[in-house]
């Protein structure tokens, strides 16, 4: 071996300066009010703790069910779906990046932009073209430009990320009719939605839909995602996938958590309604405020001197972290770089957000 | 979109035939002597139970640190390593598989077999070509083979699976000159052996080694492993591994695992006593069995006229299982095909396997 060059160099060329994903800052020590991610600022089921107790101890030393079966079965009945339609990863990342590896090969994979950063960093794995398509302003789907599209696969994040739009039933339909290749609409938030493209599947075959635990079941510290599409699509991810994805206790909890589906809504309806209160309380300062149909909310801040604008949006980010309250902003793209992504946390979180941006009006 | 075509067409070619991983099986209820996939036969360590008793709960809302930067440290400090040295992932599998996507790319990836069946899975799934270098009868690493080797990656289980056997430092280090790419030496069973390739970490900077907490920490249900080697390659697999690939759970598991090393001792030793009795006892039928330095045997049974063979094993493999004794058949390799792999379990397991291996005898 020629023992000067560093081993890494073994690696294909294209990963070598590739950049991995950069996850929201996780702080080390308590004491932050943390609405950066789009956790859930509620606990998970208690019917998850539970599950959790159960399938410790001894039965640790054993393999889990490599196809999660009794999740599929679950999911398949909720979405009344059958069951060969579903399949459960680490996380929805997981599909993500299977569906990626399985379906692009080196050839293009597009999507609107600005959505999950995820999508580049997945494409640049793989060596695939990172087609983005820009949105407008506004935000509405740009079918037009998703007809002109060549790509393998076409992302659309519905409710989108970081803006918090959904895109209606009707129009997601008509991007999957001028689209050729699969469509992965990532519906990360759609229990926060009014929609969902599941009721869509029936219709197309080459539409695949993903949804997570991280977000509306609180369990983002538990790794767990599904994606539902047609047999065929869901049979190749299935080879594709590691046999043993999903741990003992992450199919215990999330089973449990799926089965309390009256939990989920007390929480998502609670979620709902501070979001959609305090969207109006900051629009009524005269920020726009896209209508978030989300667990978060990207919102446009204005000075005292009614200024927006990027100096504007990072100056409150900075003046909020001052505060302990962390958010998210993106500074990248100028759709977004006068805004801030706020997840909606509880209502002492969102009270003191809000307090702290008055205090930061005064201050400004 | 081509409607009548199945969707599955638009998946990468080489992946519309590919057969998945075929895991041991598991049985769905209880009652079995379960000895085919080198499950522990003893609890984790009781320290297990109560971290994940912490860990779960409200905090469970939370994405769990992206780097696992505990068990790097931990790992790091138990294998006299730099932290940069050390990456984890959702079971050693896991790892095996970024190896193969980063390193391989189409280029070819050889092993010595029979051995870990995931290898040309891997493959299957890169679409590289996977060369196998048959091992004779006696087992010897085949290092002048090794030298003629054509490939990105070489895989070396060691200690070996199906067969248990050891390989020793000297002949890895041999393998390791004659080869030109990278060395991942699986390590799944080397808390059962003699000797460790961890300690050849530092003469070559192209070696990899793995570890696994499915065996000798009795946590397959929790999936967790880890790779060592150069900081410039575990750079590579940190920028291509899934950002939240261990989940919360497992990071707090695990570490409790990892931090009690007397348990794991105690384990290790309670069954390599067990491993090395049967050993003998089956070697006193006249049963050849190859030294394992693992957590299982290998071993030819002969029947009741000292008959061998494929006929004989799985005969024998048949009649265990009617005694609801599960134990592993390679039928594919005339290597294997004489052969049954089983597990060390608990001294009342093996007694039972034992005893129904006598009356098989007297029935065969």
């Amino acid at each position: 071996m020629t023992v000067n060059n560093p081993p890494s160099e073994y690696a294909l060329p294209h990963l070598r300066e590739l950049s991995g994903y950069t996850p929201g800052f996780q702080p080390g020590e308590s004491g932050w009010v943390k609405l950066n991610t789009n956790e859930n600022p509620y606990p998970p089921s208690p019917a998850v703790d539970e599950a959790l107790r159960a399938a410790a101890g001894d039965a640790l030393r054993l393999y889990p069910d490599p196809r999660s079966s009794a999740l599929r079965e679950q999911a398949a009945k909720l979405h009344a779906l059958d069951v060969s339609q579903v399949i459960f990863g680490n996380g929805s990342d997981d599909l993500l990046n299977l569906l990626v590896r399985a379906f692009s090969g080196e050839r293009a994979v597009g999507y609107p932009a600005p959505s999950y950063s995820l999508y580049p960093v997945l494409c640049g794995i793989q060596n695939s073209d990172a087609i983005e398509i820009p949105f407008g302003r506004e935000m509405a789907l740009p079918i037009e430009a998703i007809g002109k599209l060549e790509a393998s696969i076409l992302f659309v994040t519905s409710p989108n990320a970081p803006t918090g739009v959904g895109f209606a039933n009707s129009d997601l339909a008509k991007a999957i009719e001028a689209f050729e290749g699969i469509v992965v609409v990532d519906e990360a938030y759609a229990d926060f939605a009014e929609e969902s493209a599941v009721e869509l599947l029936g219709r197309y075959s080459n539409l695949v839909v993903t949804r997570t635990f991280s977000k509306s079941y609180g369990l983002a510290g538990l790794r767990l995602g599904y994606a539902m599409g047609d047999a065929s699509v869901i049979d190749i991810l299935d080879r594709v996938r590691d046999s043993y994805n999903v741990n003992r206790l992450t199919q215990a909890g999330g089973l449990a958590a799926l089965c309390d589906q009256s939990y989920l809504s007390a929480v998502v309806e609670k979620i709902k309604r501070t979001r959609d209160f305090y969207r109006a309380e900051w629009e009524g300062l005269g920020w726009f405020c896209y209508p978030s149909r989300a667990n978060f909310l990207f919102v446009e801040p204005r000075n005292a001197q009614g200024e927006s604008g990027p100096e504007v949006a990072q100056g409150l980010f900075e003046y909020l972290k001052r505060s302990r309250i962390l958010v998210r902003y993106f500074p990248s793209n100028p759709l977004t770089r006068s805004f801030l992504r706020i997840s909606v946390g509880d209502e002492d979180q969102m009270l003191f957000v809000s307090e702290t941006m008055q205090k930061w009006l005064k201050n400004a």
